[in-house]
């Protein structure tokens, strides 16, 4: 059965919220932003939704208020909140703990925390978002557990620990990954060549790993152990001695990683 | 026009070279390998083709000879080859520079070198593989051109400095890339959760990082200034100090990135 749901929030993370949970068969009825502006422009999409900016939200016609606002807000506006009898408080955020929802004025706290990168205006498939949640009850827990399994294939419940750790290995497979491809980009650009020369061999590389696991898929120099070929690509650094380090330690690690 | 070609090595480059070498009008009149067998094997799919394991091909029919073996051997087998008179001599390695086949005995040598990892018994669009070429004279790079452009549809002539250049920065974007996953999963399953997790996140951060360059792509603490959660997430790795290290080194190399 459809849950009535206030939006806090209209980034991003509110964006496609609102849009999987009308389509899971809920009812977004009020969309709240400080900026009432926001607010309204947001709420077109959605024919029965309230708008507001105040923190008072006691006569909002809603059992489930989502925080889809930024990290270092969730903690302050939860505070100030004034809720529905009985209502439902979860949060979004994959770096913020539940406790951050500890002094809110419902007891129905909780998690719904989308493991992807989403962008306001870009519809994704979600049904292959994982979804992370977590519920200070059982009850909570369970009603989330039935409003995600609406919107993905995929959930998953976690406490705020591993959810930390999702985010640190995020940091390792998404961010470093990525900025590996920038430094390869200014290299190759530094001496004149395009960072497309490499681009298929990226996605080769990559899907591979993603089909047979990065530990199956590893290949290079330090994998085979090739230590003139490492001597000759760290002296080759020579000039930017933050990037040797780099390429000493990483190569180092999967030496260490691939040691019989 | 066809050329006739003789291939030396039955591995994983040799197998994409002589089939797409053959669609492209060339007809492959020589196999060689150290062991018969597997020279005779791999020319069961070439009509016309003999087969040897001597490095004496004087009378072999064919203009221009692959090199498609293994980088220790190019070197060796170069010098040891007896060549019609006027043919002409290339390698396909990557990392190995034009001048180990100096003492061969033409004085027509080249590389074609494709950037793409290719296994054996695995057919990819072969239009897509960027060839990089190199050629001692003139005459040698126009005929290389000639040829991988009926191979591929992006043909780079390079140093052999510059196939150095990409052997480095492929290091980066590929090998280092994909340590990183192996890092995000090991993390992860330490912690008792899945790789599978992550994966719709890798997918699109690195479709979002070729599509508008990685250094628009860039996300997470180190690129925000997010001493906090640096701090945090340095601190969850104190039980491995080789990791701890990579991640302060990486994190700082990012803050140096996007520094204003």
């Amino acid at each position: 059965m459809g849950h009535k749901i206030a939006i806090l929030g209209t980034g991003n993370v509110a964006w496609h919220f609102a849009r999987v949970l009308e389509n899971a068969g809920h009812v977004i009825t009020h969309v709240f932003n400080r900026e009432i502006e926001k607010a309204e422009k947001f709420a077109l999409d959605f024919f029965n939704a309230s708008t507001g900016n105040s923190t008072d939200m006691s006569q909002v016609d809603a059992s489930l208020f989502i925080l889809a606002i930024s990290d270092d807000a969730i903690e302050e506006i939860a505070q100030t909140l004034v809720l529905p009898h009985g209502s439902m408080l979860i949060h979004t955020s994959g770096s913020i703990p539940l406790s951050a929802l500890g002094y809110a004025q419902t007891q129905n706290i909780g998690v719904l925390y989308p493991v992807q990168t989403l962008s306001k205006g870009q519809p994704i498939d979600f049904s292959k978002v994982p979804l992370c949640i977590e519920g200070e009850s059982q009850e909570t827990l369970n009603t989330l557990e039935e409003i995600a399994s609406g919107m993905s294939e995929t959930v998953y419940p976690l406490s705020s620990h591993q959810r930390k750790v999702i985010h640190l290995a995020a940091v390792f497979a998404c961010n470093f990954a990525n900025h590996m491809f920038s430094i390869s980009k200014k290299i190759l650009e530094s001496n004149q060549m395009t960072f497309e020369l490499l681009q298929p061999l990226i996605v080769e590389t990559l899907n591979k790993s993603l089909d047979i696991g990065p530990e199956n898929a590893q290949t290079g120099p330090a994998k085979r152990g090739d230590l003139e070929t490492l001597d000759q690509q760290f002296n080759a650094l020579s000039n930017d001695a933050e990037l040797a380090e780099i390429y000493k330690l990483v190569s180092q690690h999967i030496m260490d990683t691939y040691a019989d």
